[in-house]
């Protein structure tokens, strides 16, 4: 009975062959940035820009954490999925934190087998661990049902101003 | 003529008493957290909580700032409003930085003089100033107006999950 099987989303989320690891220095050289420009503009950046932004970031520790979904036993070790998340320190609500998740993307040959789905879950995760009251992101209208298999719902909307 | 008064949220704008300036250690007694109370849940923080934090976000230098708006001439001091910008660096766009703004209050009985909206443009220009390619920021359908003064349109939808 079709009814039994699994979705092939859900068998991707079981995929073990695919690990999902925090972003390495090295991961420039395997396709990271060129990835990211599948959701926005972005030139490459040299070693040497990489690896300052790279430094930045890490200075932030577990405030700022990029996961990316990579197959270890793939020769060239693309990187296939990535996502961001970064803990805001408030004020409010007895001095709380709020993770935002930021710039998710999969890369177009390796959709459909829930590697987003799995970063994001991972993003969630490492959010509520960290003590966050609340985990908030962006997306288009038509991503509402997506980012609704990990539990988000529909708050509000976003406003931007562009440079 | 009514048309060629100026309108009254347009004289606040130009309201001179009013300083906006930067969040000090010194506002928790000025009202800072109890304002913050009017936006959400905020129970009040010791001033050693209150001093951590401080110096938790003072340690991002110009990537985090708070504004508040304040009558230096006044007594008391009390905070009127305030608004947060914070700088996301990215690998997207060439390492570019995004502005985020956040928790922006009013207090509800300085309404109505344009304070909240000098406090974002204030922020606004600060993210300029930064370098971010934009500034983005979340709210209720019922304030897209409001930050439309301030020269932001909507982009998108807010989602969110509540531990």
């Amino acid at each position: 009975m079709a009814s039994t099987s699994p979705e092939p989303a859900a068998a991707a989320e079981t995929d073990g062959s695919i690990q999902i690891r925090r972003l390495e220095l090295a991961d420039r050289e395997r396709g990271f940035v060129s990835l990211l420009s599948q959701l926005s503009t972005c030139p490459d950046l040299t070693a040497s820009e990489f690896a300052t932004r790279f430094a930045e970031l890490a200075a932030h520790g577990d405030d700022h954490v990029i996961l990316v979904a990579e197959d270890p036993s793939a020769p060239e070790r693309q990187i296939l999925a990535t996502g961001c998340l970064f803990v805001e320190r408030k004020f409010l609500r007895g001095g709380g934190k709020v993770g935002h998740v930021e710039d998710v993307v999969v890369d177009a040959a390796a959709r459909g087998r829930g590697l987003g789905l799995r970063v994001v879950r991972r993003l969630v995760e490492i959010a509520r661990e960290a003590g966050c009251y609340k985990v908030i992101l962006d997306c288009t209208p038509e991503l509402r049902a997506y980012y609704a298999k990990c539990g988000f719902v529909e708050k509000g909307v976003q406003m931007a101003v562009y440079f």
